[in-house]
């Protein structure tokens, strides 16, 4: 088991064909909303009595009485000690394993609502994928679709931002970002990329197709070819005395400009 | 000058009478936005190479040649050094004065383009501070208004998240956060507070007057004094999964709807 624990500790995301990697989510609703899917296998859930409490009284999110019942009991020292330094845990930790694969093609078929999908292109901070996981949530997003290999796990602070989110927002991991555009326009969907310097104003997306959200980088944006593979590029229109958004913000502005006034995030 | 140096270090933040607090910025955007203030005092900056570099290109900022020609060379851990733990300076960081005070009868005077004011209820993470700073200077809002007494130092990872915009938007310091909701009122203003339970949809605010939009902190919401206050509540309407948006997400998109279409955001 010593050897195990080891070889898991330096290979943290795991590999195909080995077993699933481990990971910590931290946070109320981070952990609430895991044990609350029943597709999120779990290894071990600490609790303060705090949280343990907090987490009884989570009516809504109809959470599993067995789950429940294994929480361990921890004082919160013992709860810092099993997280990275600094990890605002709030009292309540679980070791999970990471969800099942999403396919692109099953998570985004068109269900007749539009609801729209987001597309990451070499987005790779935690807190702005995190927070862009919560406004995709918030305005009913189908999927987030991300590129495999340049994506930091989804757990740790990217889940405490989710919210919660990466729970109920599938995410689709993909090999190459403009196949996945590819296989969106397929599907029925416009592909509109993000971008400052884009001509046209957001608000020229038409509301009866669904509209697939492309985002790059903050400062680097959409890749070159990212771009060309979108059938348009929109911009969110801003005051000449700010360079550009966060990028977590533009993107849920976007959705906010996209889903208002139609089925989806009402 | 010893003993100076550590009354400074045991009170940061300065007291009325005293000599003004000194402050560290760090991260490019924000250090160069403030060499491009000629209201900011500057006790010293410190760049890498590469960062002296960078800040010779940006011929926007019109940053004033004495100034830069004061910049000090030093190493990327010496910068470390000056700095809290983690903090990603980019190799630039500035040890500077507050801002000289602004008042809310001069910089929330309407001027005819119908700007919005923000006024900020009980937010303290500098990261949804800075976050809304940003998005303010983006949206061409007049002014920024915190209470005082709770708001932490306009420095350090809140004016990193900012990216510069504590520079360009005014932060009125008020000591009780319903009078100047009141002070707003008697200017002409229509206060509009955010709060996810509200009966009515922001789309409802009149685009013919000014709005100052009053937001509350995450989880808590506006305090019940704060919300009587406004002259109505509005809500961003949200997806049922999800309890609520990040503050300074919601703060956006409330910018984007009330400035969309106005001459304020455009």
């Amino acid at each position: 088991m010593q050897h195990r624990a080891q070889q898991q500790k330096h290979h943290p995301r795991g590999k195909r064909g080995d077993a699933p990697a481990r990971l910590w989510l931290y946070g109320r609703h981070a952990v609430a909303a895991a044990l609350a899917n029943p597709d999120r296998r779990m290894r071990r859930v600490v609790a303060t009595k705090n949280a343990a409490d907090w987490l009884a009284d989570q009516q809504d999110l109809q959470i599993d009485r067995d789950r429940l019942a294994k929480t361990e009991d921890a004082r919160p020292d013992a709860i810092d000690a099993l997280l990275p330094a600094g990890a605002v845990h709030q009292g309540l930790a679980a070791e999970v394993f990471d969800l099942p694969r999403a396919r692109l093609k099953e998570v985004c078929q068109p269900d007749g609502a539009n609801r729209p999908v987001l597309v990451l292109d070499q987005i790779t901070d935690p807190q702005n994928i995190g927070a862009i996981f919560r406004s995709a949530a918030a305005f009913g997003a189908r999927a987030v679709i991300v590129q495999e290999r340049r994506t930091p796990p989804l757990a740790g602070a990217l889940a405490k931002a989710a919210a919660g989110a990466i729970e109920t927002v599938p995410c689709v991991k993909a090999v190459n970002i403009a196949r996945s555009i590819e296989a969106l326009k397929a599907l029925g969907y416009v592909t509109a990329g993000l971008a400052g310097d884009a001509a046209e104003d957001i608000t020229i997306l038409e509301k009866d197709a669904p509209i697939a959200l492309v985002v790059g980088a903050e400062g680097a944006g959409l890749r070159a070819l990212v771009a060309e593979t979108c059938d348009m590029l929109v911009r969110i229109p801003i005051a000449p005395a700010m360079e550009s958004l966060n990028v977590s913000t533009a993107t849920a502005i976007a959705l906010y400009e996209i889903t208002h006034g139609r089925g989806g995030g009402k």
